[in-house]
């Protein structure tokens, strides 16, 4: 519950509703705690900063921004931004805007792919023109700069597409109409298919909730439907729809960015980018969306195994070690899983002698259950070839997990690999004899099944025979429950699929047992009706 | 259709019912036809018998009689044969009441246990009571006839137990109030248990449908409960209620007669009466109940396996022989399971050369499957301990059964037990580069769990990879479905049931096929975005 609570959205909205009706001195413990838990929440974000800027703290705004932009990649939060940045250097003339200038570059680069970014590529337009221009040089820099501006903001998929266009024909045809034809009609294709990439992305995007809070999954509908709304959209992404080359990576990184702001804690989407960015080339770079990762979902196991995959891909073994071992390192905390997948890491990339070390330490453990024995065993027999060493680990394992049924069956099939029957026998009479009668039903179902296999038929009856003496108690209370039953013919004479009878035939049998004709009968054996003696 | 047409119970009642209002020679011939259909229906055969001693057809009438009396444990068609030997034998004097007197002792062996016999006691006893006696001798061999009789009824659980329990009371106090004393207690103990176990014993026979055809097993909810009712009542006798050893098994013997009046398509009550007719000694009464069966149910498999068992069992090996014959006698009908069975019977009983010749024929048969080389294989290798003969029968099955997923599946499973690594990764190769790619899905899965045993990471991964371009078509077409998912990593770092990840996180990701993201998001990659080129 405490869990859950952390990530409750209701209450999260009322306290960042409450902090806006307040100081900013008893509002910004608030949005520390709730940014605390929603580390991506920009609209929080938004809010604190702003109340910030109400109150001229330019430091602290500055500071904020330095915290939050880079991680969420939202519009409206670096408009802010760029309100704050014009509004600090317009006190400082030329070189105030060279600084802005850079500001726009700056925002442009990080969220300059996003659709709702048409307003941005406006305005940074529209201060490019305002620039200040001396002489014929720097009007023809700064021509040169705006139409640079537009012709990138005309081949991105924005709700203002079609106006930026416009603006930008204009714009050409007011420098030269001559110039303006060639222009046009070279971008007219690449607009076209902007615009069109547009409408079909608009579907995808209008599915998505920008208000989401980032919570961990959940069963709830909505968060799932969510989740489907955004591996559509990195799909969509993904299959580069513009065609074009280089700037379709960075619109993937983009969408991936923007995605881990709402779905901040599931690791698929981590993984899913990291791997893409391993595909892509960019192992440095998948490494480090792993590492983030980890930092937003430090207790997964599966994304520890899938950076030391990765690491250990690229033969970066030390790294992937230290991340086998990181899950070894917490004695409590530790899983036989671990234990069987770092023995494998080791046997891959060390060699046999590494992982018998670490098995015989690991043995010793209290995470170490027959899984670890099982495995063990099973990469001897398969991978060093030794039924050996194979045989002496689950004879071994047995002194500690004669209990576990799973385990028999495990030695059992392994044993049935040696084909070597008279062992198994011996184990599942061992087994038997020391199970408990609810414990040994899948012992017995097996050890039926081998007699059917390696016996004979008086072998095969027999044990059938001691099996239901097992299961249904003494003799004396359930007697009918003892009768072979034509559906343990059945089991006897069929092969794999190959039944001696119809399916029909087995589902009537079959629902004997649903009616519970044996426990019936059985029960009032126990009853009144022996008051009488022999019949002459 | 025709089958279910044939067994039609309303139709039937129908023509039963037409048939009483026409003259014996239109009738007959209704009659003989529903009780070729119906051989058991104890109310049609008394509807027949009574329409000719109706017309007093006496020869005719002893003729039906001896069709149906000893199949049809049925008290009022008892009652009536009773009536017609008595009209009979009225006429013949003191030769004729003797022969009356047999005739109620046959009845009595048959129908006396029936929980409705108490009318039929009570017919007997008056007419013992009537016969005829000249001197004390006579009397008093009357008497103890009298006596006898009541004896019997009293112990007997039926609705008129009681009423005979006074009348025998009465009986005894006319014939000697001092001897009686010393009777009735010894007697009152065994009624009084009988009366107790009728008391049960009524609650099993009220819920039994004694007007129901008998027709093979249904869906039909009635049918299921007749079935249980049936088996309940069965189950009761089987208890031995009333603790009597001798008699106890007349009554077993009884109710699984009287069962197979109403359940005679019903294989598993057969096998039940000739399994329980074996356990208690009688191998010839098992015999015949399993001949009977055979005629009832000719088609049933099950049943010639489990009356060969119960003949291989005593050692009957050339009666065994032939009910494997029977079932190979057809080619046509022949199935790969009967050619398995007789493999092994062959095996078990005639050695291992006996079972290689018959393999060798099976093999040229239409009906051997792929079955037959995997059994026979797995003998070779489990039982005679001989993996090299095995491994030349799944290489021989190779060239015929190549298109069959499951084969290679058995082989791989073969030649995991060898530990045959290079030659599993082989077949699998083999297989997959014939098999198309619908069939294949169980091989893939299959190999990528091999390499997950036997490989290194790289092969691991390159497995799966294939897998996917395999299993997706081309990569063009289905590129994100290709993409390596947290599914996969997960299944690659799992051991048995250990996994690196809570069932939770499992829930959650597997949902992701349901809503098929990737069929939808690589659908749109054929349609019309290829309008522009590369971005600068």
């Amino acid at each position: 519950m405490a869990a859950v609570d952390k990530y409750n959205v209701e209450s999260a909205e009322i306290l960042a509703n409450s902090a806006l009706h307040l100081p900013i001195t008893q509002a910004a413990p608030i949005y520390e705690q709730l940014l605390t838990i929603f580390p991506t929440a920009a609209k929080y974000w938004r809010q604190y900063v702003e109340a910030q800027m109400g109150v001229n703290n330019d430091d602290a705004t500055k500071q904020i921004f330095s915290r939050c932009l880079l991680n969420c990649l939202h519009v409206p939060l670096w408009r802010c931004y760029i309100r704050f940045i014009r509004k600090v250097n317009d006190r400082k003339g030329v070189e105030g805007q060279e600084e802005t200038r850079k500001a726009f570059d700056f925002m442009l680069s990080y969220v300059g792919a996003d659709i709702a970014s048409g307003p941005i590529w406006m305005e940074y337009i529209a201060f490019l023109k305002s620039m200040p221009a001396v002489n014929t040089q720097e009007e023809t820099q700064r021509m040169t700069a705006v139409r640079k501006a537009y012709q990138k903001a005309i081949v991105t998929p924005t709700h203002h597409i079609e106006q930026l266009w416009r603006d930008y024909e204009n714009f050409e045809n007011s420098v030269s109409r001559q110039l303006a034809k060639g222009l046009l009609s070279e971008y007219q294709p690449k607009y076209n298919s902007a615009r069109a990439v547009y409408r079909e992305l608009k579907k995808y995007v209008d599915e998505i909730d920008w208000n989401m809070l980032a919570v961990p999954p959940t069963d709830s509908c909505k968060d799932q439907m969510q989740w489907v709304a955004w591996k559509r959209l990195l799909a969509f992404e993904k299959g580069n729809p513009q065609r074009i080359d280089s700037a379709s990576n960075k619109r993937i990184i983009f969408s991936y960015e923007q995605c881990l702001m709402y779905l901040y804690h599931y690791p698929d989407i981590w993984y899913d980018y990291a791997t893409w960015q391993a595909k892509s080339g960019s192992m440095d770079a998948a490494v480090k969306v792993f590492q983030r990762a980890l930092k937003a979902l430090p207790e997964s196991e599966m994304l520890k195994y899938a950076y030391a995959e990765l690491e250990e891909s690229r033969g970066a073994l030390q790294s992937a070690k230290k991340l086998y071992e990181s899950l070894l390192g917490d004695a409590a905390e530790t899983t036989a899983l671990a234990h069987i997948q770092f023995i494998r890491f080791l046997r891959r990339n060390e060699g046999v002698e590494a992982a018998r070390k670490y098995f015989l330490d690991a043995r010793k453990s209290p995470s170490c259950t027959y899984h670890v024995y099982v495995a063990y065993a099973l990469m001897a027999f398969c991978l060093d070839k030794d039924p050996k060493v194979a045989h002496n680990v689950f004879e071994a394992g047995l002194k500690q997990f004669m209990h576990e049924p799973v385990y028999i069956l495990e030695y059992a099939d392994f044993l049935s690999c040696l084909n070597d029957d008279r062992n198994i026998r011996a184990l599942f009479e061992r087994a038997l004899s020391s199970l408990p009668q609810e414990e040994s039903i899948e012992i017995w179902k097996r050890f039926t099944q081998f007699e059917k296999t390696y016996g004979d038929l008086a072998s095969m009856l027999k044990v059938e025979q001691r099996r239901k003496e097992a299961l249904s108690g003494t003799i004396e209370e359930g007697a009918s429950a003892l009768e072979t039953s034509l559906l343990d013919l059945i089991s006897r004479y069929s092969f794999k699929d190959l039944w001696p009878c119809s399916s029909k035939d087995l589902d009537h049998l079959s629902r004997q047992e649903h009616f519970g004709i044996y426990v019936e009968a059985s029960s009032q054996k126990n009853g009144g009706f022996m008051l009488g003696s022999s019949f002459e």
